[in-house]
């Protein structure tokens, strides 16, 4: 059998097994080295080929299809700096814990490391960021090798697939010719039983465990929860059955998809982190136990509250499995899964009495007030804070809103409170990158109808090539840039007070016209100078089809002042209230 | 003394340091956690800070400016994604000997895989892509751990100027508050014999060695010479003076830097890739002795003919002393500064009668019979050969010009010929991306005159965000972007024959519009759709300064075909002449 031969059916057998596995879009970048698999997978009726030019933005497009689908999407590029650009999407997808296969072509090993061109070392080439790797062996077909390699697909995209979630790298060496035979009968055949399966799992307690938890329950419980790795609306269900039976708010971050949804929200905090500035308030909440679900929240006095209360018992459950204590608060981990985790609590804690409610109504009302006080943003022109107030009302009921990072995801946290829509809300929180925004939203738009993103102007700038996806394949997406001109969450840092450096350094006005953006990728565009043109753009582009641009001029100076001023307010009532 | 005099303390030590080792130039993206070096750096008199926003396009122009320097330049990005951005540049750096410093901030030890913010595993990030890494220590001001961190900053400077040049990365953890005391008066104290030099080697043979050689050298030798690593004038004169003491045809590659400058000429081929197309060819030119300098050169052709003579003697003279021999068809590496050999050689063979000239007129004849064949292209419109073949009259005589991957190094081996011009050609041959080429451009700009970038449609879009630079710090760079709406190398390539897959895979075309992109980044832009329009767009263009994009709509078909046609003509001419 030929080289050529042995390739096709090697290959042949592993795009087949990966169609097996359920991976059913790959996001492929063009390239050379890559071409058999590119095309195999291109002729695979069960498989979508998605092209993407640049890899940077491809793998987070493939980051994003793989949150909304909720399952392992894989990426295909060539050998060389290719599979660099993949980088900072593996790493934001190893700690968000999204299922990404990332597929490579490398040379064959006899032209490694000896200057052959667009050759590079791509052995453990995302080094601990991916959780398995494999240096796959030439291709060769005999029956042995034929179940190797379907065993081997087989394992990666199960293994994307077992919590916590995450991507795994193989790495393919290919020679010349690099066409397989297209026209052989034959070239995805192979047994259905070839491959192994794992049965996942899911981890759990005894149930021992689950009652002495239950009979530690203390009167004044809060619960915490944190960006969510999926959607999950049982989850979100049972969270809240089990919240009410003992009668505890809950904290939720705005990622936690606690905010919007069908669930009851009377027990959902939503403003927390504007009272929790407060250091009277901080202290006087301090609570008997803290539940944690989730990463970490966005909110900064959220931090300062756990780590003040650092000596309260801190239960942190992780069906994941990780270690998301940046503050060392932590009391104990618990390693279960969190659906089946509020299920079993709810259940068990179904007939109890519920406890006094002065502890939860101290927390609702300050959730309340801060609500009131900020109704004064009304008078504030187009303040950033304004603008996502009123972003609820905007959006059509069942939207998915992908947030920025830097401020978005902060004014999100702050502005954006629980409502009786189904919003999902997505957001790169693994490493809370400016970059791969748009190509995560568009990624999540293949599968979302009515998806938006709401992002600044250096993100915005970061990922524009992201943009060419929705021109190639005329997706749907409506993108609000709220363009401060620059670096708008340096101005609440410290350095805003050394002048010298702070345009130069952080400032860094591109004074771009994002106009233009729109006409290159063949978006509308729509520039906002005033509220009422806000409102009405959003409105009018509600049911628009295609790739929409909504750039509001705001001002990074006008803005920081706007929110000292509204939390100076804040506190000045909390003080009245509780002192 | 607290932790922000220490930081202050033990950052300014490594700032000053960085200078004092002749870092002048540091490209800075913004970020949070990497303020304290960034302040520190722009505070530093003979430091010179240019920002760049998007990490991967500022790393790229990192590498341009340190190409054009022949100096360390030096990155700084705050911790997470940004740090991953940078990969495909180190990468680059790496194979391509560039000497780069990568100085990423990090999180504290305590913060680290905790699920804290915007923290990722720092720890040898870019795996052996980097030729040190270093872990630095907390801030700390005592004397020792001063002169430690001058020590490290000094030693990775040097690291990276060490033959063979390459990347270097050091990550810095810093705690909060991260804002130096700037009115500190000392903050950049230090002896100046705190940092320990390195006296630089050059690899060298003893004399007996070289004398062995010359005593070798046969009638039917053949010099090979392929990028080189940095722009060496002293190296061109030496290389020549020695080729015609013996009499020897240069097989010179567009990046060697032999087919412009003003040494002689007279031995330079620059046509190889047509005539040793032909296999008859390839056999009747067996030579006796090879000796080859630089990297692997980008013709095909010719490495068809160094695979077939694997049995004729080839040294590889590598000062840099890596293993660059892709077609295994080395006899002896030769690890020796090449500027040196060459002088030794010229000097040991400067009495020597100069050997028998049939074989060097054949190379020559052949060499001229290429170029008389490729004037027929003046009958072929706008297609991209003829576009190169007349750039050297259309640029101006001390021009550098960055060539870009896939076609445009391609179509520049074949019809940018040797020439009386003090022309530079700059590529990124390390690994052969697409990627960063408009930004390594923008670096050379800021330190050569009238520089160009060559470059195809995609190269364009996948650097597009590269070209904020040039808005923001005002360079001059003229853009011939080679516009064949996809990637034009595949038609050249086996998958040209497989219509079904070919556009989806391959052609990708995006149908871009790239004077949207000229108006985005304040560049002035021409579409040129003649080949009149051509030359006049270019004349015009000259000595005009800022951004410049000439757009030169091309066919992909049209040009393979003509490719075709043109080869198969000097095919037979050759056939005529050899047979």
């Amino acid at each position: 059998m030929s080289n050529q031969e042995a390739m096709t059916k090697y290959i042949g057998a592993f795009v087949d097994e990966l169609a097996k596995s359920g991976v059913q879009k790959v996001v492929v970048s063009p390239g050379s080295r890559s071409t058999p698999i590119a095309m195999l997978l291109a002729d695979h009726p069960e498989i979508e080929v998605i092209i993407h030019i640049d890899e940077r933005s491809a793998a987070y497009f493939a980051l994003g299809l793989a949150k909304a689908m909720n399952n392992t999407v894989a990426i295909l590029c060539t050998s060389g700096t290719a599979a660099a650009n993949y980088f900072p999407a593996v790493v934001e997808s190893y700690y968000a814990r999204v299922p990404l296969l990332v597929i490579t072509a490398d040379r064959p090993h006899e032209l490694r490391d000896i200057g052959a061109a667009q050759t590079i070392n791509q052995v453990d080439l995302y080094g601990k960021h991916v959780k398995w790797f494999q240096d796959m062996p030439l291709p060769e077909s005999s029956i042995d090798m034929l179940m190797f390699v379907r065993t081997v697909c087989s394992r990666a995209v199960q293994t994307t697939m077992q919590r916590p979630y995450g991507p795994v790298h193989l790495n393919f060496p290919l020679r010349e010719p690099l066409v397989p035979i297209m026209d052989d009968p034959n070239k995805f055949e192979g047994t259905d039983s070839s491959n192994v399966k794992i049965m996942t799992s899911y981890p759990t307690l005894k149930d021992k465990s689950f009652n002495e938890l239950v009979d530690k329950l203390p009167k004044k419980g809060l619960i915490v929860c944190g960006p969510m790795d999926v959607y999950n609306r049982a989850f979100n269900e049972a969270i809240v059955q089990f919240a009410e039976n003992v009668n505890y708010p809950i904290i939720a971050d705005p990622l936690s998809q606690l905010r919007s949804g069908t669930h009851n929200k009377e027990l959902i905090l939503d403003s927390y982190n504007a009272f929790l500035k407060n250091e009277t308030a901080r202290k006087k909440l301090k609570p008997e136990m803290i539940i944690r679900f989730g990463s970490m929240p966005v909110s900064k006095s959220l931090m300062f509250y756990l780590k003040e209360h650092a000596d309260v018992p801190q239960y942190i459950v992780d069906g994941g499995q990780g270690w998301r204590d940046p503050v060392s608060s932590a009391y104990e981990m618990i390693y279960c899964d969190e659906q089946i985790f509020c299920e079993k609590l709810a259940s068990l804690t179904n007939n109890k009495t519920r406890f006094n409610s002065t502890w939860t109504e101290q927390w609702l009302r300050l959730n309340q007030l801060v609500k009131e006080s900020i109704v004064q943003i009304d008078d504030e022109g187009i303040s950033e804070g304004r603008l996502i107030y009123h972003l609820q009302h905007l959006l059509p009921k069942k939207a998915s809103v992908m947030i920025g990072n830097s401020m978005p995801i902060r004014d999100v946290d702050d502005f954006f409170h629980s409502n009786s829509s189904e919003i999902k809300l997505f957001g790169n929180r693994g490493v809370n990158g400016i970059d791969g925004l748009i190509s995560t939203a568009l990624g999540i738009s293949v599968i979302e109808d009515h998806t938006y993103l709401v992002v600044g102007d250096l993100s915005f700038y970061h990922d524009m090539n992201g943009l060419l996806a929705a021109k190639m394949h005329d997706l749907n997406l409506t993108i609000l840039i709220i363009n401060n001109n620059g670096g708008g969450i340096f101005s609440m840092l410290q350095q805003a007070n050394y002048p010298t450096y702070f345009e130069l350094l952080f400032g860094t006005p591109t004074d771009l016209r994002f106009e233009h953006a729109a006409h290159l990728y063949g978006g509308k565009y729509y520039k906002v100078e005033t509220f009422q043109q806000y409102l009405s753009v959003m409105e009018h582009t509600r049911m628009e089809k295609g790739l929409k641009i909504i750039e509001v001029l705001t001002n990074r100076q006008e803005n920081a002042e706007i929110r000292q001023k509204l939390w100076n307010n804040v506190s000045r009532e909390i003080e009245n209230i509780l002192g």
